[in-house]
């Protein structure tokens, strides 16, 4: 079974309450708790050794993504985190000094963007360590940005560059909060999303209610020079479907109606110089998603794409 | 390394902010959103296979356990919850079923207490399962109850009877939220903890600030039928000493001023009248706890308080 059939089953018929504007299924759930003008946003993520960091990695990497990965979902909803617990699963052995840096790679990363690190729990997990974050934040209900409300014609935008995360990036990205507060403040951002799964594996949460798709321009994608490298040593695997597919960008994907794309991309250069925003593409009107280059225009099938970008 | 030293080094120099009220040391994170006349309760909690639970425990029951205790620690602060995520880190071979009746568990105590399950993740954790609970609820500014806040000559009250929870009642227990809600709209409720660690462990966090104590009365500490019938067969472990040392009873241990403890135990008798009331005691200006019972006043020495149990 896979995660999304595990997890549709698993929602199916939660009990919820009045105070829940936005439940499972988008980066954050999304709270009404009385705050005058501001929603709560209220996340929970976990990394697990062997699985999303190895044991020799640097503690305080691994403390920084714990935290980052939170973070990140906070800015695909625009929003400004406020306080995060930590959940401990130690094995018996544990070393109290790979502990105190794994903290000060997360204290480091929160004093950053000031979330309180408010306390948590610890407990034992026999074989391996298991770092859960839990985080609360906020966002205006004016400004808020949710995986749903694109819309046909928007222009699709992605921040930095995608692929090959593996080698290093997914333990000190940056999460892009300024930058999501920025575009949820400033622009009539329609939808957003942090690229955990891939662009090809996320952008289909972006295209709600379902009838929407997507036509991507396949030169325009922006492929990291890790995607680039890796690439050079393995053909069977192009940069192309490394930016398509590899994981754990933790970069936002969000679309715009196309008449202040060009708006955007000046503006966004003068506030975040350093960091690349490409237009990658445009929301369709008719299902599915759809891949542009030289050859043409072709459904978007991964499979096929491979055997395809090989033959280039 | 224990977990309180663990803990204590852990958070000695956290990241902390102008939101966070109370962080680590209380049941729960209390924190300032700007939220009208209420605080924000915020907690997280994890139960571990073969830790918490055994495999062959009743899924519902794990669901319930796992749930349970976090609301048991805003029942502790007169708290009411909102809404909760849950983490569920599997082993690969899972069985669905399984899952869909841990749900199902968790799932009717939210429905009871009107907790939203506002979503959650599922990752991995290759050896066995691992369920995490967040949890946000909300208390009023006047009424929240801590853990600080004892007063020399309090009286010192438990709900239910205590010790031998592990035969069975830490799978089942009932959260004491509309007791620990009433309690702190009702009284001036001083200091308040769930039980989780036992009497004895649990009491000392009540008495602070440093340098208060308190005077326990041996007969009236409420023994559980579970941990009497226990004491029976293993003459090594009498009831008064489960009852001081057993954990996860999940009962409300707190002070309220004297004058108050009459007229509190005939509410409680109206209010509550299935659920029993002990005064255990009072809080002393001197540190350190006593017992008395017909031989005396002694130290609560838990080694020497077996021997001469045993003794007796």
């Amino acid at each position: 079974m896979k995660e999304f059939e595990l997890i549709e089953r698993l929602t199916r018929s939660l009990h919820t309450n009045a105070s829940v504007l936005t439940g499972p299924g988008d980066d954050c759930a999304v709270l009404d708790l009385g705050i005058p003008n501001r929603v709560l946003l209220f996340k929970t993520d976990a990394v697990v050794e062997g699985i999303h960091f190895k044991p020799n990695d640097a503690p305080e990497q691994v403390g920084h993504k714990a935290l980052a990965r939170c973070l990140s979902d906070v800015a695909a909803m625009g929003g400004t985190p406020t306080a995060a617990l930590v959940t401990l699963a130690l094995p018996p052995d544990f070393e109290p000094s790979y502990l105190d840096r794994l903290y000060e790679g997360m204290n480091t990363l929160a004093r950053r963007y000031d979330v309180a690190l408010a306390g948590g729990e610890t407990t034992t997990n026999p074989e391996r360590l298991l770092v859960s974050l839990s985080l609360v934040g906020w966002a205006t209900r004016e400004n808020i940005v949710l995986r749903s409300g694109a819309e046909p014609g928007d222009a699709i935008f992605v921040t930095g560059e995608l692929g090959g995360s593996l080698t290093g990036k997914h333990l000190e990205f940056e999460p892009r909060l300024n930058e999501g507060r920025w575009l949820a403040q400033e622009f009539g951002i329609n939808a957003m999303i942090d690229l955990s799964d891939g662009l090809a594996g996320d952008l289909p949460h972006l295209l709600k209610p379902p009838g929407l798709g997507a036509e991507l321009l396949a030169s325009a994608i922006p492929i990291s020079r890790e995607a680039r490298r890796a690439a050079k040593s393995d053909s069977a695997k192009p940069g192309l479907l490394s930016a398509l597919t590899d994981g754990e960008d933790f970069e936002l994907l969000f679309t715009v109606a196309s008449r202040d794309a060009v708006r955007l991309v000046d503006a966004w250069k003068r506030q975040f110089p350093d960091l690349a925003l490409h237009c990658i593409g445009k929301v369709t009107a008719a299902a599915g998603i759809t891949i542009r280059d030289k050859h043409g225009t072709r459904p978007l099938n991964l499979h096929g794409y491979e055997h395809f970008s090989k033959s280039c």
